[in-house]
This record gives C-alpha cells, structure tokens and sequence, in this order.
C-alpha cells in the first residue's frame, strides 16, 4: 500500500500523526471517538498555503484597490491606500495583522456575494505569486493536502479556520483543498439582504462581523462547529487559543504547529513577521503540548 | 419499492416535492444542479417539531428558571420570572418572540458549552410535553423525517436555520434528525474562552449573539454556509426571507410553508400565534412561489 503521507519525512511528527489517527479510529482502545466526533481544524494562511512576503487575503485586496483608485484617483494619495498600491509592504506590515486586514476587508464593502465570489475566481484564475512565480491558488503545501485526505480517509471532518476573509477562501476550498464551502470559517463583514439588479442577495456592509483570531477562533468554532476539535494545525500566535483548545478536552488529542524554517524552498520566518507573529506559540508548545513541525525537516516536499 | 414520502398524502404538494427532486438531480436536465450546492434549509419549531403550546425553548428555559428560583427566591417575585415560574402563557406571549426568546437565553449566561450541553441533553431526556403527553423530543413531524431522509438520499445537506437556541437544538438535532451538529445555525449568546473547572472552555455570556429570524436568517446562511440555498422549508413570518432567498437564485427551486391547520391531531394556528405568528407569509405565499402545505390535508401521519 503506498504511503498516504508520502511528502511527510520520517520521523516523530509523522509517527505522531500515524499513532494518533490509529488510537482514535481503533473501536478497540478507550480512546476510540465516534467519526462524528472526529472534527479537524486547519488555520489557512501560512498552514494550508503561502503567506509570505504578504498573505494572499492582502494581494487580493491590493489589486483592489487598484480598482478602485482607477474610479477615483485621488485615494492613491491617502494612506494606507497609497501603501497597498505603491507594494510598500513595510507599511502594510506596520498596521498589523488586524489593521491591514480590516483595511482590505472594507474595500469589498457594497459587493454582493455572488458578485464577491465572481471576483475572487476571476483573481484566483490569473493572479501569480511575485516570487514564487506559480498561481497564489497553487501556492498550497502538499503535505498538508496529503494530510488533509489522510484524516478525511479516516472518517474526519475538516475545517478551515483563518483569519482571512471567508469567502475568499471559499472561493477556493473546494477545488484547492476538497473543503466545502460552509466548513470554512474566517473573518467577514457584516451583511445586509438587499435587491441588487432586481434579485434579493446578500450585501457586504463596511462593518466588520467578526475578526477570526486569536481567542475568536475558538469562538467561532463554538459557533459553526459546536463541537471542541481533537485536532488542530496552525502557524502563529494567532492559533495557539484555538490548539489550547482543541488540547483541553479528554481523550486523545493533536496540535500541531508549522514552523516557516526553510528559506531554500519557502520562506524562513517567526517572530519578526508583523502580519502574523509566530512567537509565544514557538515559546510555550512545549508547556501546552503542541507539537512543532520543522518545514525543513519534516516535509519532504513543499509545494503541489 | 417502498414510497420514501409514505406520510405524505398524495397531491399537488406531494408532486411539487418529487419533482423538484427530480429535475435537480436528473444530468440531462438543465436545472442539473451538483450535488454540493444541493442546500435544503429547514426552520425547527413548528416546522420539524411542534411549538404549541409555546416552544420548546421556552419550555426548557422555564424549568432552568425554577432552579435559579430556587436558589433565589426573590426571582419569583419579578417579572418576566414571575410569568414563566407561573407558566402564564399569556404573559409570556405577549412579550412576543424576540422578547420571550432573549429572556429565555439569558437564564444560560455563565454556563460552559459542556455545561449546557449535559443540562440539555437530561432535559430532553425526560421533559414531557404538557398536551401532547410525549417527550417533546418524540414531538417531531413524521414526514420532515421521511422529506429529509428522502432529500439526503439524492445528495442533498440539510441544515436547520431557527430562531430557536443553537445549542439546545444541537444537543437534539443528531437524534431527532440526523443533522449533525455544525449543519444547525439558529440563535446564540455571545461567548468567552475561559477556564472553567480547570478546562479551558467556552462560556456563554449575557449578551446576544445572534437573533436568528426573518431577514437574519439570510444572513447567517450566508456566514454558515455560503450558498444559497435551492430548498427551503418554514411555517412562519419568520421565515419568509429565507424562502425568498432561496426562490431568487437561477434554476429550480423549492420552498415549502407549512400551515397548522389540524386541531385533531396537533394544533391549528396562524396569525393569532404572537411567539412566532403566520400572516404576511400566508398572505403572500403565492405571489411568491411559496407553496402551502397543509398539515390536514397533506400529511397522512403527524408525529413519529
């Protein structure tokens, strides 16, 4: 039988994997848990795909706001507009995760869902990395795909939980990572039924509904889950409520944590990135039983 | 082979419903739709199990009031306590649904997710409705039983959308109806990670979430699930604008109003019902596309 995680390198994590995936389908041992139980929770960015110089979320909103200054010239002189246009990622990154998120949520203000979703596959269909010279859309790790159909296989649910906005991730779940639209969970606007081009649809409000971070994530799993995880897999600070989470509950649980540490095939980065820190998660896993993933030692192969 | 519908009567209703079916998931038919975009939403109370006479949420927030009465004995005094300890329906009423319902969810503040999950779960297990003499859990509609198996069977997911508490629905839904607990959007206090009992746990706060009803319901649709829906069900005015959202999409769609017109073998209500009333609804049901369904005629069995 082939390896169905054949990108995982040997080694403790993979065995963790392979052990704690045995001991929760095995009807056998006490911590057996029903498959309905068997919720799995994925940060995006930075966990599934590539993050780095910005996260894919903010290149999106960038070209934008393009757009959006070609209808009106004179944003591309007010910040953080001009910062978005002029690339002046240092910027950017000085507004932190939750400022320049919220900034490129509101560009979208006003759009209606269909015509939202239509935007972000036409984006998607064309938009290349600037580095990595592949399509933002194929900028996602095959071990984690590989992961992903590995849990699936074993009768989990999988679910996305970003700070990203939803619907651009749904916009791409299903064909990237064979994740249904409604499990995905993340940030988003407030919304509003209104009549646009004479059909009753859902509008996007300039107002921000829920901002999936940190302490939020474990909210929002209450919400749209309404079952504590017994595995989750995330990249920063901004995950480490939601593993904790996942951690607290009996039986056997998984969290594991990526760490960006491969700077010839990816990017190497932690503490330093201000779009999304990687720090007092890397400091404390050890303490909270969250098991780090070294990219550079554990995946055999990075990207699809 | 056996008629998946058998407590359905036959007639126009009964037609309307395998022929949709039929259209949808026929792949020579222009109204082809793939299987996951195949959403059927369903209202709970009054729609799945009986609300008379007055919901089950109430009914359990009432006997949670007793025990806070008990420890404070000054609650008795005041009102709106005073009215449900009474089991003054008319009191009750009269603070309409909104009303009622926040009330109710406020008794829950301060409960972990855990918490009220086992509060729920022996609830049901032994609360017995006041008329009918059967658990209310056991008080559950025959043919939605036999409409959401018969949806599921032809590659549909079925999702509640109530006004009613998430979680009390939850720790019914997978019992009652086979909806998994992440497939029940429905009203919800706001909450906080905290720890509890040494856990790190969800708490339910003082402050509302979500009132999931009329236009609301579209909304959180479209957080929950992001999809339109292409089959909706209901039996209030609550439920109106989830069902002409639904009917707005391109392609065939399905909504269903049921009309609680059998006093014999439930009960028979519309406009006058202030905790959830039937009157624009019924009014504008044709000019809509709505299709009617009368409990008397339409359904040849009533409760499973």
């Amino acid at each position: 039988m082939s390896d169905p995680l054949q990108s995982w390198n040997d080694g403790p994590v993979k065995a963790s994997i392979v052990e704690f995936v045995a001991r929760v389908t095995n009807r056998g041992s006490s911590d057996h848990v029903p498959p309905a139980e068997r919720i799995a929770v994925f940060d995006n960015d930075g966990t599934l795909w590539c993050e780095q110089p910005l996260q894919v979320q903010v290149f999106f909103a960038l070209d934008r706001m393009k757009h959006l200054a070609r209808k009106d010239p004179s944003l591309a002189q007010r910040q953080p507009f001009k910062a978005f246009l002029e690339h002046d990622l240092k910027t950017i990154a000085s507004l932190g995760k939750r400022g320049a998120f919220e900034f490129a949520f509101m560009t979208h203000a006003g759009i209606s869902e269909e015509g939202f979703d239509a935007l972000a596959h036409a984006w998607l269909e064309e938009a290349l990395h600037p580095k990595l010279g592949r399509l933002f859309k194929r900028c996602v790790f095959q071990p984690q795909i590989e992961l992903m159909n590995y849990l699936r296989d074993n009768g989990f649910k999988t679910f996305i939980v970003s700070g990203g906005g939803i619907d651009l991730i749904r916009a791409v779940s299903e064909e990237a990572y064979s994740i249904p639209r409604e499990q995905v969970i993340g940030s988003s606007l407030k919304t509003r039924v209104d009549t646009q081009n004479g059909i009753l649809t859902l509008i996007k409000l300039s107002e921000l509904g829920t901002f999936d971070d940190r302490e939020v994530k474990v909210e929002n799993i209450g919400l749209h889950i309404g079952r504590r995880p017994i595995f989750a897999f995330g990249n920063s600070d901004g995950d480490l409520a939601m593993m904790r989470y996942t951690l607290a509950g009996p039986g056997s649980r998984l969290a594991l944590l990526l760490h960006h540490d491969d700077a010839a095939r990816e990017f190497a980065y932690d503490r330093d990135f201000k779009l999304s820190p990687l720090s007092e998660a890397l400091d404390k896993a050890a303490s909270y039983g969250v098991r780090v993933v070294s990219m550079k030692r554990d995946w055999g192969k990075v990207f699809i």
